[in-house]
């Protein structure tokens, strides 16, 4: 389902966990675009014209339609490209799951990691989150087939969660977050492992020593300094 | 698309706006269902086991299975029993619409009438809300078609905009919310009187009456004190 002619832009900023979904789902896609990366600090027209209720990114411009909002971003790319692999499953109670824990990570998960950042977060409330996220592999990852939700390949729920990959280890590397060991979640640190060594997911997500020079220069912006 | 046999059970409380929605859907789709209505101050087994995660209502049971979240169990109906007048959209880029829109709904309308209520946000916030939820319709609704974004009839977005039909009297007859007028928001204003005058929706929804002397009874809560 590779396309040269889909006239596709991506409004982004490399280390948004938002914004390496969107440009996740379009490299495993194969859809040709263009990166906009954005300056946060001084937003540009594009931004502030394709996304005017939120003014973030990631905001993908399809033939000049804008969308926001990463998991309704890649809805879109999944609806609009569905090529052989759908990231979604058929079955819409897995549809479901899929969008239930995509949800969890996003209410949940990273925002016990900001509150972390912000030390208003116990290191306790993050591995019981990593544990439930542990059930949900359990639940509807096959580990025989695969580390992924979607077994080898990426699916959904894995394009969702992947940027944690990154995040968790900087956050660790650099705020002394302690991450759940491979003992507690087996097989998040498995998927975990197995993003970095995506070839897709190395594309679209920055190295962990990248990451963590961006947190190091945020951090007195995270608590409130 | 009514059906006899599906085994759909919903676990709800009759002033959730979320449990609102559900409902609201299984009606618009002619689905026989079960109702559990919940005591949310003294939590049943059945949710519990349902949705371990968040412990909230709405939560739709279909064989067996449990599914949470109201956008998400909306979904799922429009998938399962997609009938001859989904819920959704068939293009692509407005079902990322309507998607967006709900999301606006959650994030920022909900959020501003619940600051709103603890007395932390302005009434100039909300009518902010409003005048880009008036912008959504504008873009999305044909108004010569129907008073809904759905025309005639209720669409996805219908359905998770409607209980602030009720929410939104009840919360400016009981703690002095004053609404967009007819004038700053004239097809929102028909939206919430067409969703009044809905047989579905009159079912699914309380009363503003009931409504506000719940929110009598809850209002020191919400104000926390």
């Amino acid at each position: 389902m590779a396309s040269s002619d889909q006239d596709v832009t991506l409004l982004s900023s490399w280390a948004s966990p938002f914004s390496m979904r969107a440009k996740l789902a379009l490299l495993l896609k194969g859809i040709e675009h263009e990166d906009l990366p954005q300056d946060l600090g001084n937003k540009s027209k594009i931004l502030l014209e394709s996304n005017p209720v939120h003014k973030k990114v990631p905001v993908l411009i399809h033939k000049g339609k804008p969308i926001a909002e990463s998991a309704i971003i890649v809805h879109y790319i999944d609806e609009v490209w569905p090529g052989t692999s759908p990231l979604l499953p058929k079955d819409a109670f897995l549809r479901a799951e899929h969008r239930f824990w995509t949800d969890f990570i996003d209410k949940k998960l990273l925002d016990c990691l900001m509150r972390f950042m912000r030390g208003d977060a116990k290191n306790e409330e993050f591995i019981e989150n990593c544990e439930l996220l542990e059930g949900a592999f359990t639940k509807l990852g096959n580990e025989e087939e695969g580390p992924f939700f979607g077994g080898v390949r990426m699916s959904f729920l894995d394009v969702m969660l992947a940027p944690y990959a990154v995040w968790i280890p900087g956050i660790a590397g650099v705020m002394g977050l302690k991450p759940a060991s491979q003992e507690q979640c087996p097989r998040l640190h498995n998927f975990f492992q197995a993003v970095l060594a995506h070839p897709a997911a190395k594309l679209a997500l920055p190295t962990v020593e990248a990451l963590k020079e961006f947190l190091v220069a945020r951090s007195a912006v995270y608590r409130g300094k």
